[in-house]
């Protein structure tokens, strides 16, 4: 599955423009001259700032666009998901029944979704590097946090609700850009599929291809209680692409790994993701169990089980990368002929050949503080929302009172907003859930931490861990908005207070998880920070800018083509259609079709096209991106990946890595003609650019 | 953790003789000259054969010991807790409340519980070796197969009930002994502690010291009804052991795999250990959540989360060492070492050379047929008793009707007494949790061979899962021993003719399960076989027999001291006192003592000793061995070895590997004082040798 060709070795080794699909380029460095000579395309300055304007990142951890000038915008049902669930009630499911807004008054805010749309990208490299010069461990760690606090903070300047401003690293600190975004906070569900139709296949089909999903959700950025208008948005294709043609994936790519180093590569293996699987299965069992309970249990944990089913499938499909010993051989020599590049100079080598052991060394450092680090800090021993919500009213009020540039960067003025916006969600909390998933994940917090270690028998006393849970949940009241509120608004004192019993669990374990997070942000992440930026300036020394950098949850154009490829031997084409998806249907979950597409059979056209795979280079993050053509109209909607894509973490496999959306005819045909959406489907047709 | 000092490697590097306690040794190749040198022991041929005898297997994957002339059995209390559930109900729960029969009389009959006594040793080589000389692939096999079951047939001669024999693989095939056992299936269950007393500390200490356990339990021998009479049997010492001292453990390692290739120990890693304990976590949070809904589900569901508790955390130590590049190292030093003595003359280049890559070629097969044996062969899509019973019944029956030596091993008539004891046990099957387990692993087959392969097709047609899982459940009958003895003793035909929905199920995965075990038969485990000979005969012309050969559940005789370790700079002590035991009560599970012992503390001696740790060289199967001193009295009772041992599955690291015992005095004070088992500490204390 992940065999090298030679091919591939050498177009890698050499640190060369990629071919085919790969690279995750940013909108003020695209390929021009690579595209121009494969595909005969050359994107105008106007064509990118448009595609960068009509794209949207959903700050929640995924992608979108605009698809018409009131402000409508086009991203998976999975990414609407958990505000689908949180309109939901025992007695109403929208996650069973779907969701539709027959007219604009139906639409319903999420509670809980924010959009940026990336107006301005700012370098602000030498300002970043000029307050961390000469800098290191927590001095450089310190500075280089004030310094990114100070620059946001001028950018927000007096609009905070509708600016939102991050410094982000590209190339590993090679460059520092300032992204600056409009901010949406009243994003409305106009419509959401069945969730059996959403995810057609489940978790058995899901990272996998042919496929037969309707992953699309549809929300409407508005402004002022009324529909926002939008200058720059993607009108749908009439047709979809055809097989070869050239295709655009504009979105957010969460993070890839593909410029680490091998200490790095070994560290992400052996300490994040084994422990990570080990979690999630464990997990996944537990939820699957609670589940079986009840049809509430069953309604309850849905969004939590898709979850943690996507996150351990993705994540196990890193893993077998990297338990490719031919992927490892090949980070090994492209490690070795970077060093020897930068060996082969003294002025280089005196510059950047430490970079390589420093950052072995983070990762030993990484190594023994890793297990508190994440049980404490990442809160991996407390899978709870009200802890959540206790933690961000112990530590937000703590750090709202100090100056901008000293707080912990999550809650600096220009991220205020998203923090409150969750803090005071309407979102329901479900104890009964809460008591299992706490007592479980305290559980595992002893196991990790160890019986005998001081603050694990501080929180648990003489208890177990289920019964702390069970006492924890009766008596907190921070599942009601407005405690939360009170307390916010209270500040630090009115939390210092609180004798809510979460409240109580937060105040105990912050010191130690601040602790631990400063270890590992001066040991780890500065020395890693640091040094990554020297390794980033060899290969600039080496490569240029005809390289792409790591992804890091920002916009993002891949351009790739229609096409399927070779599984085994097996030619798998790049289309499904609307009459797979018939034949598909069992019946049984997670192959049922829902009542509606049973009821529209014979008035669809079942030799539309379903879903389509394309040779973007895309990763998580990258759910609900636009996929359009040269003409910027789309053509599909990205909704996941093929099994091979999970390894793009690390490299990018032209003959196999496919990225899977749901084709556009399909989106309109259902639209039309199974959930009864003309007011949509007459909004999306109208929308002509 | 793993860190090697140099010494270490050295030691293992030159593969000479082993230092301290490494070495699992036959009872016919002890080390008695490193004994004399080292503690001035030399074991006569008297006493070897006095422990030989006195030691036990117990065939489910345990170790024990007689300890009194009567029959009477020490071993765990882990050893026996499968028995102590299946004679549990609702109303009476032994594994709550605990067992002591007072009287001869009130001692009970464990379902499936057999105990094999090593009477004799003998080499066969020559023998075997003739049969598969010049054969490879399918022919090796059938051949090997074929005078393995030939020589255990004459082996066991007449008496099948009374006589077990196995050819045992010793060096890889350097060696095969025939291993003559003393069968006893009566045996009853005699003593045995409460369940939070045996497992005191529970999950979260297992695998760790200091312990606090009783893991202690009692079983007797019965033959014409009456306790057996034995020759051999430990008495019990009077103190137990000093620091220091030299204790042996005589128990039945289940593997080792310190011999493997590189290529093997890397698909250990990725094909084995990690899909292995992906599944056990997932399984562990299911069983979790299952015992969570009721008394009744906590108690079904007690045993197999212990197993798989257990499972997760000694593979985990596995994966551990495997993933510690210097473990690697290590081995791939050994294994350059020996090539490298293999290459350097032309006859043994040409007689060995080609062995290493025949194995990676065969792990190069393994990989592309592991999964589908695992699910399908080794059962992994179908975690159910129901379905184990099936199985037995149509494969057992088939077999039944071939040439004992054309006969699936596991079917030859030296295994078939253990076969029908499983098969007509009385032990219940607990529907709830069988409908639970069996829709679950059935989704896991799904999701390992995919919704399109045409068996997972045929199994699930259009239902999901769980439903699947519910239907087999309510319509089986194979929940009742009298069904499945009228079954087996109808044979092939009545089994053909039966539609049960359980014996439906196994009649449509065997064939294909026979074919994937062909394939792995074929391609895996005969390359394998074949070219570890190979290996050995090589490491045997480097190394003679100075070392001792991989664990393989037989009798291992282990040399060890009384010693504590040093634990990143801190001692580790070698003893725990009952003291201990209280100081670490919280009153709460796994931590609270049972009403038993807060009742006896001021009858106990708390100073006496309660666990502790020696330098003995031992790996699962070992527990329940006797710990004896070189007089032959017991000093412990092994019952767990420290976090740092489960790597010894690869090597033996001396500073940090150690094997975790109650003490002998432990047992005598809880027996006394705790449990009023006045019949039993006379029995112990009458039997002196």
């Amino acid at each position: 599955m992940y065999k090298l060709a030679v091919g591939i070795f050498l177009a890698f080794a050499t640190g060369s423009a990629a071919l085919a699909g790969e690279g995750m380029w940013t909108p003020d460095n695209l390929p021009t001259a690579q595209l121009q000579a494969k595909y005969g395309f050359t994107p105008t300055a106007e064509w990118t700032a448009h595609a960068q304007h009509a794209a949207l990142r959903l700050a929640g951890g995924c992608s979108g666009s605009f698809v018409s000038p009131k402000g409508l915008v086009l991203t998976n049902h999975h990414c609407v998901n958990s505000c689908v669930q949180q309109l939901s009630t025992a007695d109403r499911d929208f996650i069973k029944s779907g969701f539709l807004a027959r007219e604009e008054k139906d639409e319903i805010k999420c509670p809980e979704i924010e959009l940026n749309r990336l107006d301005t990208i700012t370098d602000v490299t030498a300002r970043v590097k000029k307050a961390t010069a000469g800098r290191s461990g927590q001095a450089f760690s310190k500075a280089d946090k004030a310094i990114k606090s100070e620059i946001e903070k001028e950018c927000v300047a007096q609009d905070s609700a509708g600016t939102r401003c991050d410094v982000v690293d590209l190339y590993h600190g090679g460059v520092y850009a300032l992204y600056k975004y409009h901010r949406y906070q009243d994003v409305r569900l106009v419509f959401a599929p069945e969730f059996e139709m959403a995810f057609f296949g489940g978790d058995p089909d899901n990272f996998n291809f042919p496929r037969y999903d309707l992953d699309v959700g549809m929300l409407r950025a508005w402004e002022n209680d009324k529909p926002a208008v939008v200058a720059d948005y993607f009108p749908f294709s009439k047709d979809g692409a055809a097989e070869g043609e050239m295709v655009v994936t504009i979105g957010n790519p969460g993070g890839t790994d593909r410029q680490l180093t091998i200490a790095e590569l070994e560290s992400a293996r052996d300490l994040d993701l084994v422990p990570r699987l080990f979690l999630l299965a464990e997990q996944r069992g537990l939820i699957t169990q609670f589940r079986s309970e009840s049809p509430e249990h069953w309604r309850i944990g849905q969004h939590d089980l898709f979850s943690v089913e996507n996150a351990f499938k993705a994540l196990r499909g890193r893993l077998l990368a990297l338990q490719d010993p031919a992927v490892f051989a090949l980070k090994r020599k492209q490690e070795a002929e970077l060093r020897a590049f930068v060996d082969a100079d003294p002025a280089r080598k005196a510059k950047y050949g430490g970079a390589w052991e420093a950052i072995a060394g983070a990762m030993d450092a990484y190594r023994s503080i890793a297990t508190r680090y994440k049980y404490l800090e990442a809160r991996r021993g407390f899978f709870s929302e009200y802890y959540a919500h206790a933690r961000t009213l112990v530590r937000g009020t703590l750090e709202r009172g100090k100056p901008n540039a000293e707080r912990l960067r999550e809650y600096t003025d220009s991220k205020l907003p998203s923090v409150t916006q969750h803090l005071l969600s309407s979102a329901p909390v479900y104890p009964d859930y809460e008591q299992v998933t706490l007592g479980w994940s305290l559980a595992k917090l002893r196991e990790a931490l160890g019986t005998d270690d001081a603050l694990v028998r501080k929180i648990l006393g003489n208890e177990a861990p289920d019964a702390v849970a069970r006492r924890l949940v009766a008596g907190t009241r921070l599942g009601d908005p407005a405690v939360r509120k009170a307390l916010w608004d209270g500040g630090a004192e009115a939390v210092a207070k609180s004798d809510d019993p979460f409240i109580v669990l937060a105040r105990t374990v912050d010191p130690e998880a601040r602790a631990i997070r400063a270890r590992y942000e001066n040991d780890v992440e500065a020395v890693v920070d640091k040094n990554s930026e020297l390794i980033a300036g060899a290969r600039f020394e080496k490569y240029g800018a005809s390289v792409y950098p790591d992804a890091t949850f920002t916009q993002r154009f891949s351009f790739g083509e229609v096409r399927g490829w070779d599984e085994n031997g097996t030619a798998v084409p790049p289309f499904t259609d609307i009459a797979g998806t018939f034949a598909h249907a069992t019946g049984s979950y997670p192959f049922a079709l829902p009542a509606s597409w049973l009821a529209a059979k014979d008035r669809l056209d079942l030799r539309k096209r379903m879903n389509l795979v394309t040779t973007n280079d895309i990763i998580g993050g990258n759910s609900g991106s636009p996929l359009v053509n040269a003409r910027g109209e789309i053509v599909g909607l990205v909704f996941d990946g093929n099994i091979h894509s999970l390894g793009g973490n690390y490299w990018y496999d032209e003959r196999l890595n496919r990225t899977v959306s749901v084709h556009s005819s399909a989106i309109l045909e259902a639209l039309g003609k199974v959930y009864g959406a003309e007011r949509l489907v007459r909004e999306l047709e109208s929308a002509r650019y």
